[in-house]
């Protein structure tokens, strides 16, 4: 069947292996005339679910990205898949599908646990029965170069959303400093994958719609949660091995989804695929277990449709990624992204300062007095007393309570500076 | 001026230098939520004059390519730039752009050739006053490895063109097997510029939209032609210093433009352009040098557009590139790429066959008939005579006139196998 399909999609003109007369290349294909008007008109109703009916506007950016923001995401050391060599052979396999192919759960696994198991159940290369070598990690990301000479470390974005991140501060000022925003991008991303065997559903280069919405953690509902309550939705929790299907109020109230903005996304997201025409009864949202979950999230829940060939497959991640990605950008760029909380009533602080009294220590101190002045000024209130020693140039001067005083002021302060949830 | 329209465009949300937070990286803009939407007007624009209008439509191709295809379209030999390095300060320069800073024409010269002037004019980096280097040739492919291990060598597309080549016999197909047709694509392309120092203009990574439309070169006449004939457009042929505005019609007449194809897209290009909100003043059709023409053109019109702070700079490239990049694939790949012409009138063509006669040479011959009857189908007309002689294993046969005879076959051709141009 899905054979068949591939071949009419081919010979109507919807997609192509690509590089075929070069003898093809798995990951890569080309959408043909039908399947770019298909591939169009799905963004275009993308565009209206998550675009027009939500707010959000669409940014583009460059696909490829220096390396700094990968080391910064995180994606440097944690975008990898683990990987194996047949020591006979050469070939490559990504070692946990090769476990799941004899029925060995493995998702999560690290390398070494992996590694175990394939030698304690004697696996050998599905392509020549040799010995498999040692379970490395491989990382998923194009590399490339930027400029000449020795050039820049660039990779090929894996996912579109670290640009959004990088560009906060850009996007908050651009939407008038408000919470919630959010920022769309329909774009190419890359996946190095080991080896990609599943036709369509895990290519190399694909085309990824994304979007991430701003909010304040101390806020996580949402204003338009009420138009969605009462519909239904199937959900898997990661603690559970079957299927509920209750409301989106339900499954807030209950704890299972962890607040309203991502139960209105799930429900948003079904209303989304339906739209597309997916059959509700081969639609579930499914709950990323916690050792599956990526580097960068707190909660996830996948869209997975039913599919005769490959069972459940993922078609679209909802995850709460926290702050962690503005804060990792932050650490990784040294520049502050964060958005401004205003107090509901401004907050009065006292400040005490120490004042040196100018009019009394020039007299007094002559060519030194502006030096101890400044001095006096770096003091904290609780350093002095009825008189404070002060060491100048290997000196040190007594000041006694009269060439400075102690005052009081109150500062308003209106909010405070936070980093936005993903 | 520039510098203001560039500050209002960044301030409004149009554009936004890239990876800003991380210190920037030249030839990289992201589109903001503005900027995101006016790009798509224009995709939309460029969708309606050169898809809509003429019956062409759009594949969609992966960005990333495995490098035979470079190999073969010529880009890992011819895509480069000249490129110095100072031996002070290590900086790299284009090194024609360089000498045209000094007002020395460098268009379209060699390394060599530059090298020479450089060292002539005694030009110094312009950074450190160090000395320069001698001049390279540096490819402007961004280069990465595909599939894990060694990983085959792929290229990020400098154009969007090579895979609609590529794809010629499954496209050909699509349109049953008719010429012209057109195919568009709206995609990334990569170009690793050596300093890109031009803002907007010259970007290591900037979308691409581009047609080609696969004529027979035997029929370059357009059937919408006459639609355009009677407009003027404002040229600037290779061997002219100045513009001159004539109508389609007589640039074609008067040779200046090679045919009605190429002159049928200056206007319709014009006519985008205007649509685009361009001045008509400030536009021209500049025709390519024969020195910098690309390696695969046989003749190129560029629309400029007039900017106050770069002078005329290329928007539209309009080409002529023959049958240069299909034959380029037919060799690299080894498979045919080619449409089939219709003759007029069929062609008789005479065929004359020896056909041996079984029922003689199997009583003659016995167990060597077989092998016999073969050698004689094999033999051309001028081998035989009133006798012909065999070799088989060692012994010869002398095969007479009565075990074989002479057949005049008409074979119809209805016509030929070509390679279109583009």
């Amino acid at each position: 069947m899905h054979e068949k399909i591939i071949e009419i999609a081919v010979r109507r003109g919807f997609l192509y292996p690509s590089f075929e007369i070069y003898g093809g290349l798995s990951g890569f294909y080309d959408y043909g005339p039908l399947g770019a008007l298909l591939k169009k008109n799905i963004e275009d109703l993308w565009r209206n679910y998550f675009c027009l009916q939500e707010g959000f506007l669409e940014i583009s950016s460059p696909t490829i990205s220096p390396e700094e923001i990968f080391i910064a995401s995180g994606h440097t050391g944690n975008f990898t898949d683990p990987i194996v060599k047949c020591t006979k052979c050469g070939n490559f396999f990504r070692a946990d599908h090769l476990l799941q192919s004899y029925d060995i759960e493995a998702e999560g696994l690290n390398s070494d646990k992996i590694d175990h198991l394939i030698k304690e159940r004697n696996i050998k290369c599905p392509d020549c029965s040799g010995s498999l070598g040692k379970v490395k990690t491989f990382n998923l990301m194009f590399k490339t170069y930027i400029s000449p000479g020795k050039g820049k470390v660039g990779y090929l974005r894996p996912e579109t959303a670290q640009s959004m991140f990088i560009l906060f501060t850009r996007l908050y000022n651009f939407y008038r400093r408000k919470l919630p925003f959010g920022v769309a991008q329909i774009g190419r991303a890359y996946r190095n994958e080991i080896s990609p065997r599943q036709g369509l559903i895990r290519l190399r280069e694909f085309t990824q719609a994304e979007v991430e919405i701003f909010i304040d953690p101390r806020n996580n509902n949402h204003t338009k949660f009420q138009q969605y309550a009462e519909e239904k939705v199937r959900l898997l929790p990661r603690d559970r091995d079957d299927t509920i299907e209750i409301t989106a109020r339900e499954s807030v109230d209950l704890g299972i989804v962890a607040h309203e903005f991502l139960s209105y996304y799930i429900v948003h997201t079904k209303n989304f695929l339906l739209a597309c025409g997916i059959p509700e009864e081969k639609l579930r949202f499914r709950q990323h277990l916690l050792e599956e979950m990526a580097h960068y999230a707190r909660d996830c829940w996948d869209a997975e449709i039913y599919t005769r060939q490959f069972g459940w497959i993922e078609v679209v991640g909802i995850a709460d990624r926290t702050d962690y990605d503005l804060r990792a950008h932050e650490k990784g760029s040294g520049t502050e992204l964060k958005a401004f909380r205003e107090y509901v009533k401004p907050e009065i602080v006292r400040e005490i300062k120490i004042e040196p009294l100018m009019n009394k220590l020039g007299p007094a101190f002559k060519s030194k007095a502006g030096d101890i002045a400044e001095k006096i000024r770096n003091l904290s209130p609780e350093e002095t007393g009825d008189e404070i020693k002060i060491e100048l140039e290997g000196d040190v001067y007594t000041i006694s309570r009269e060439y400075f005083c102690i005052k009081e002021t109150k500062k308003k302060i209106t909010g405070e500076k936070f980093n936005p949830h993903v």
